[in-house]
């Protein structure tokens, strides 16, 4: 028998016999003729059956063979992995894809519980505890195409600018971010470890260590109880750190050319399925994205009449909301970088600038929602102990990691940014958990 | 000022002002000349600035800035990063790369403690100390150099041929592969969490989801108390899982394709740098790999006149250096898969050859030793049950698992192959901590 053909790959041969694998989406088991909708993992095709009812009389062996694949069909669970031999037809009637295959033989591989306990318009929450079954969906399938093309564009991006992939450990003996929203566990010798918040000292000592230009993308952990549409237990960190900047607008600019070729990437390869599925047109955005300092940025957020209820002088959710439909209606731009944040709401690594005395950072925002922060570290160590000291740290705690800036180092900077979040607003999903391959968060630790 | 360059482009640079910046590498401070190694992530360059011993009575301003050069460079603590400009020179007579830099100005980003804790012969423990500053030497670099270049290689590959990337949750609501060797931690809601060992489950699980062919390359995590050379706490697993297979045969016949390609990257980037650094030739294995069944393995070894001491019917470690011996003298090839294990000695899940009753499954061994193993995995739920309840696991805390395949799944297979272990064996390292960024085992959680 011929090899295996991919659904999406049918409309091009010629007709006649062809083997196909997936599984069962429907059956319409009519009288005279019975339609198998399948599935696989590039599209669905129109299988067809001229239903035997009885065995006549003078039953042949041909017309039992008939009868016995009438009943088989008609026994088929939704959801049953099966391969199926056929005659191909193209035949522009059919509306999926104008082309049907005439059945020969089927062969299940895996027959389906005939209960399928989710449907596709079942709530999110169900839906997250038969995850594996709503990942069939045609849309879900695509979501975790787009991620791959996406990721696989910000590595080549960075591979073809001589930069190095780490894996830092995500095994700590000291907290990697903040004592607050820390995973623990019981190590060897009676040490606590710490699952890493962040790369972020690992990929700090990347420049230390000579490496110039470094990525990750991993998984990051935060025992972060909020229920928030953007938030988890544990999340796909997209990292990045470079050498020899001039400030954090050097980050930014590298930032700003990558998600540039990155959504280049999706548009090119899903931009099509992705309007037919999502209804979103995919926008590669043009460099440079448009850049607005904090203070400004809250003063035309007030123009807005939108007053900002946080005392910290950083933006709220609704606040990013508002700057983004500025920078939408004023520039057309979906992306907009918030610089030249107060100290007080950075973290003690992010350097100052000499003259405003404001972070050398950005966060950025993207249809309104934050996905980064990004900055230029301070690579001096003095001045690193004492802005530590400021926030209440402990220096003598972060002695592993002050000791990366004691033998020399570069000026540096990066960016995190939650793949996730880009994933959603990408594909204008309502939540994070709708485009993470199985979620994590306070309540959902399974499947 | 000119834009930075890197070291490595300084050879096919006109003479003339240049800007680089790195570390101090060594000084010799000579009577009547000074020399100055900079190395940058490319390569190292001889930095030179005729010495201005003394201010002579008539000094002009010119004279007491050269006198504050020298003193200067006289100073630099070996480990300080700097940004030097000055004139560039091609000079046949200098042994580092044939040029020279005369220099103008030197700016110290970050001055490095003199007393430098290590040194490039330091023992193993004490360079995984201060790990920063060893993975400064240029062979520890270029370590990191060819692991991008091979990663980036696979998931190319893949990504050619439609594999999706899935990012599979490292926190589980119960084990992914054993009860041993397990890290536990609390979650909420009084809940306990587990770090995934593997993502097995995982990825079998998008086999369910109808997602076809996929990849992930994240960490897994072992409460493993050994100290070899081999294992860790936290490593790098390369995984890949795919529908619609005949037999482990279609895995290994992906895999080892993989890794011809992957080899072939690295040997055409790296190539003449791996000979330099580690004197070793990057061979790039010819396809098909050898297959031996395991019971003739063990009997080639067996004539080679080692006894394997192990009474499971496996391998030890120096049986699979004897069978890899013996496939190197008989086929001149360092890889080689065994096949044909006996259940007894694989994961419930693998698949069993009805004829034989041995798992359809392989280990792959390159240059003497273990760095995969795959299989067909058994897709039939009854069979599944079974095969767990033979090996004293309760079905029921398997339940999660087992829904995956009660709702219809198509046949599959795959392996898991540890990043490091095929990076330690291809540049010839006596141990994995050698290419791990930041090793972590039973004494080792820092930095």
């Amino acid at each position: 028998m011929s090899e295996r053909v991919l659904v999406k790959q049918l409309k091009s041969l010629p007709e006649g016999p062809v083997r196909v694998s997936g599984w069962v989406e429907t059956v319409r088991d009519q009288k005279k003729v019975q339609f198998v909708i399948l599935r696989d993992e590039t599209g669905a095709v129109q299988l067809v059956n001229p239903a035997t009812r009885e065995a006549t009389d003078d039953a042949d062996a041909a017309a039992s063979v008939a009868l016995a694949l009438t009943e088989e069909i008609s026994a088929l669970a939704s959801g049953t992995f099966l391969t199926v031999t056929g005659e191909l037809k193209h035949d522009e009637r059919v509306k999926l894809g104008g082309v049907e295959i005439k059945i020969a033989t089927l062969e299940v591989a895996a027959a389906a519980n005939p209960e399928t306990p989710i449907a596709a318009d079942s709530g999110l929450d169900k839906r997250m505890d038969w995850r594996f079954l709503d990942l069939r969906q045609a849309r879900n399938n695509l979501i975790f195409r787009v991620q791959t093309t996406f990721e696989h564009a910000l590595r080549t991006y960075w591979v073809e600018r001589d930069y190095i992939e780490i894996h830092s450990p995500k095994l700590m003996a000291s907290p990697s971010e903040s004592n607050a929203e820390l995973f623990s566990l019981d190590y060897f010798e009676d040490k606590t470890a710490y699952l890493a918040q962040s790369p972020q000292f690992f990929k700090q000592m990347a420049q230390s260590a000579g490496f110039g230009k470094i990525f990750e993308i991993a998984p990051a952990f935060r025992a972060d109880p909020s229920f928030t549409s953007r938030h988890a237990t544990e999340f796909t960190s997209v990292d990045a750190e470079i050498s020899w900047i001039d400030s954090h607008e050097d980050v930014a600019h590298m930032q700003e050319e990558l998600l540039q070729t990155a959504f280049q990437a999706v548009k090119d390869t899903h931009g099509a399925e992705i309007e037919e599925l999502f209804g979103i047109e995919v926008q590669v955005p043009a460099v440079p994205f448009p850049r607005i300092p904090l203070a400004e940025a809250r003063q035309i957020v007030a123009d807005r009449g939108y007053e900002i209820p946080r005392t910290d002088g950083d933006l709220d959710p609704e606040g990013e909301r508002q700057i983004s439909a500025y920078v939408q209606e004023t520039y057309g731009h979906q992306f907009v970088f918030i610089t030249d944040y107060h100290p007080e709401i950075r973290a003690f690594y992010h350097m100052r600038d000499a003259e405003t005395g404001l972070t050398k950072s950005y966060d950025l925002l993207f249809k309104g929602v934050e996905i980064t922060t990004g900055a230029q570290r301070e690579h001096r160590v003095d001045v690193l102990i004492e802005q530590a000291k400021e926030k209440g740290l402990d220096p003598a705690h972060l002695d592993f990691y002050l000791d990366f800036f004691r033998y020399g180092a570069p000026p540096h900077g990066g960016f995190g940014m939650g793949l996730a979040r880009v994933l959603m607003l990408l594909l204008g999903e309502a939540s994070i958990r709708e485009v993470t391959y199985l979620f994590r968060g306070p309540t959902r630790l399974a499947p």
